[in-house]
């Protein structure tokens, strides 16, 4: 039962990779906000597959269907329900699989737990297309915290060993998270583009794949959302963030060094700007106990290389239990780190429309 | 409202640093386990504050009473209450803290949340002392799950920069488990332990803290536990250790490095031993699409350094919005991250037993 | 957020009567379940409109589509999604409801609640028609549950002021409820079929309509299901049921008699039968302490009146404030009594279901 | 599970009659609220056991203590925890009672459910002495939506056969639930006392018990608050009331009379009085479609009578499944009506409380 989240909203995921399509409900949606179908579509196209040599050759159009909570392109208050039909589904690519766990997919983990009548053609409801749905909710989540000047942004913060710069944990602004949100493949250090796209098109050249890290922000936020122990800022945000197929792990602030640091260093002092109670630095990450400071929160997830790879792989056959080798043939992304930013985008909204 | 936690259990935590105690609510055990003090006692010891010289010197007892759920020792079934009286709150120490909030402690953003209500001294309901209850819910979630043959244990990987070995993610046995269990300072490498200590002292001398990281591992984990999506393992081990104070980052598997690999590099290929389906890697830590593969589930949290150092702070007052300095008088740790080994086998324990 | 139920399994409920069309879904059904649709398509025309002249003129294929969480007719254990479309939806004859709401209808507070986005065309999300998704995932719960040797069964109690028996709350069986299953006018005791429908008949013909009660029987539950306090399994029966538009009372057992009676005669004396513990007598249904007793869980439920009627009735205009009158022009039941028998039922399925 | 309830604020019920004590955790109390001990005292003993011939002998003082979430009797917001220690129990007038169920208690389905493990003595968690921490909520609850204006009261309906009047459904006021709320045996009709008291007496001289009914108002609400379906105020006061042990029916505004009604008779037509829409008559009790309709929301519960009575009853012998019979020799209330009044307006201003 992982098909539900959420406290003051609810989100409910359905959906296979290669069945009828995949879905999503959203009840909590308050009444009366106009949709932005220009911006929701703009988000689903940006994780959408096949729109650059860097990604899967699967061309979906990800048209989302809305079945219910909208009267006139408003919202009524009502369950909002979506449905986006699978058009480009070669099941045949996947026959072989049944018995074949594919290495680090969910199909050996799956086939236990639904003990074998899971859906495995090409991940079923494991596969990554689920998180179109989130995208979906994430873009409309977006419009609503937009309206209370909160805003979300991400950026590409390492393919394979090459890194971009990170958020200024501090001054990050609107004005830098539009400059993302513009980008294709973004990132705040243009320079390092070139030769992270290298880096994928050489894993794809070599029947391989790559992971990387991805940055988010979300400014904006008024200071004492969250909760103090289990429903702390950061609970709410990693058990989202690990939804997302391949998210390996996630920092908030600075992050992995704040363990090499000394809390003189660390501690976050306080003044006050313009009238406003702010920390001169935010190696937190506008995170205090589980509550927004009303500095920018600012965290990292590791997505770990797309499991789909083309070269052989070891695995065994499950109802002999004998070992086997496998080679993937149907469509895959060499790096999805470039799809998943608004995916990550689309969680932090999520997270913060839930908390507000 | 970030008192309660879990599905198959609840936990429902409540109490203050400095008010009358702390104490826990734990719905959901099941009947007629005996349980066993000693091994609670020993845990509860684990954690307990003013033990060794790396430590805050605050003694408390830390005696858990049990106020119900239990008959003859052995539990019933009904919700099981567990109250630890405060006996060494000096509040005064804390009475000038009220208006002048601690940097990277939850003072200021909590008086936010709380409107200036909040118990301010020592933290109050945010404080770490309230790991106290974790530890003892976790200390009966161990017994229960080691007697389905699941094992949990955790040793100190980084203190400053100074850093242990970590896990084999493969062949980490019950052996190795119970060998960190009799360590008051845990470490795979014991080699480590004169410079780590080194280095908490050199902290406490110069009235700093320093961070370090923890890293966790849980084995004879059946495959199949846990859900696509919205309550994958990772989601629910996530939520659980970012509950904890002072956690700022949490990794599954291989964790940071995963970000570098190649998928065949990072792809774990199956292989069967002695008639069990086994990964020859693993560096997904146990975990594929949110559901336990039945290898170790392994992972690392970042612990940030013990805000409170007694060095002189920048701060502000809230009252006048001046800026003010602070130093703090109150007892603390130089470095709580062997008092938090503990603390995440705890969570661990607990997000395990949830899921079976 | 009333969208969503359950703990065991999750039900999301979405769409509106007017509107693209209704469905839910189930999170939690168990993997390896071959569903049954021909069973399923019997009680969807069960509570199908149109099909005698005792209910709205409104006729619905009411076809439900699944969209996910199946797989060659067989659960997968994923979320099933289910969707039926409107076809017969003339929303022109609600147009002049928009300002004027209709008595008893959920018209006027859910105008206030959703400020007025609310789609109130044939009451919107608030309709009877989403009862056909309850109605959908009781035929599967009714399913998995009777696989468990437990069987549910309603018949209409009462009429207007005409009364049916009651169930024997000792010796009801699966012989008993089976032959109330082929009714379409479900009954004990067949000879009060005749005023019954004399009265609904009275009440159309005079532009009116009627309430009555139903009768649920569970049987073949085991002992000790159901918790203490707030998960009660009369808390979380009456919760589902009061979740159905136009229940507005139940009781356990023998009911509205206990307030009568002496606890000498009251009090279910135990016994022991082949080996089972029963009670002689069952005035409290099946459930002591929240928790059944392995007795027939037997409820009645009480039904207003359709709100719907012909007759002019007087509201006000709420743009202006102003008294006016109103005549309903759409279809409406003037009895839907006889159509709740299959939904009461299968919120007893669910609500079982989620207690397994 | 049942221990924990509430969607805004959590509650976490623990104990036992004759264990330690009974206590509560609040979740989600408003930081800020200077609690009302003396009117917390007065509910108290309302319930408190005792007090009058009419109730059991049993004298508890019932102090609350609080354990947490308190500052200068002021809420903090954090979690507040209450404990009352059990001082007068007497366990060994229960010691023949493990094997011997009592007809009508728990005690049968709680072994089943607890593998016998369950705190046997006077019902343990299944007392409705825990009913006494659900009063000390109420008191808190009432006090947090009295400073909203809404105002809740109940009076004895029905002892026997001998029945109080019913609220006005539309006019009842403050005035009247003060009046109420001053008398120790509530009656809107005054001149039923004696009558009634006389069967509570008449049952006690003869060693039985009765039962009766209660009926609560619940004015000021505002119109809107509620959910369609899963959440309709309905499911929520239902789902609370069927938590209070010996409650069997639930009925709401007009109750059974609505199943005899025609629509032209039950429907409320809407008209404005001084700016305020209200409805002329109130037979749906305040709630469409699951939503406030900002009139008086009224209900009724049935309560069984209690099952303690010092006549001889047939059971069982669990151990040997032969017939025996058994005298309950501990101290028990001929009627439990009267005290049962204050929880019901507990779980009234709790679901309320929850709702806002």
């Amino acid at each position: 039962m992982g098909g539900t989240w959420g406290n003051k909203i609810k989100l409910s995921i359905f959906g296979e990779s290669h069945g009828r399509g995949i879905g999503i409900v959203i009840d909590g949606i308050p009444p009366g906000i106009p949709l932005d179908f220009k911006a929701i579509n703009q988000e689903m196209q940006r994780r959408a597959p096949g729109k650059d040599p860097y990604s899967t050759k699967r061309k979906e159009p990800d048209q989302p269907e809305i079945l219910s909570g909208l009267l006139n392109e408003v919202t009524t208050g009502a369950p909002l329900a979506m449905f986006i039909q699978n058009t480009d589904t070669r099941s045949r690519d996947y026959g072989n699989l049944k018995h074949t766990p594919r290495p680090s997919h969910a199909d050996y983990p799956g086939s236990i737990k639904y003990r074998g009548f899971n859906d495995y053609r090409g991940g079923g409801h494991f596969s990554g297309r689920l998180t179109a749905a989130l995208v979906f909710a994430g873009a409309i989540a977006k419009q609503i915290v937009a309206d209370k000047g909160i805003y979300i942004g991400a950026h590409i913060k390492q393919i394979g060993t090459i890194k971009d710069q990170a958020f200024d944990l501090v001054n990050t602004d609107k004005k830098i998270l539009d400059a993302l949100n513009q980008q294709g493949f973004p990132l705040l250090d243009k320079k390092q583009e070139e030769a992270m796209k290298a880096c994928i098109n050489q894993a794809r050249t070599e029947g391989d794949s790559v992971g990387g890290k991805l940055e988010c922000a979300i400014i904006g936020l008024m200071p004492g959302l969250g909760e103090p122990f289990f429903d702390s800022v950061e609970s709410r945000i990693a058990h989202l963030a690990f939804s997302v197929p391949a998210v390996k792990g996630i920092h908030f602030g600075s992050g992995d060094a704040l363990a090499r640091m000394r809390g003189s260093e660390a501690n976050d002092s306080y003044h006050v700007v313009e009238g406003q109670v702010r920390t001169t630095t935010n190696h937190n990450g506008g995170i205090l106990g589980g509550i927004t400071t009303g500095m920018p929160v600012v965290f990292e997830t590791t997505i770990k290389p797309t499991p789909s790879i083309s070269q052989e792989q070891q695995t065994i056959d499950q109802t002999t239990q004998q070992p086997t080798t496998l080679k993937i043939q149907g469509r895959h992304d060499p790096c999805i780190v470039q799809r998943a930013v608004v995916v990550i985008e689309a969680i932090a909204a999520l997270a913060i429309l839930d908390l507000l």
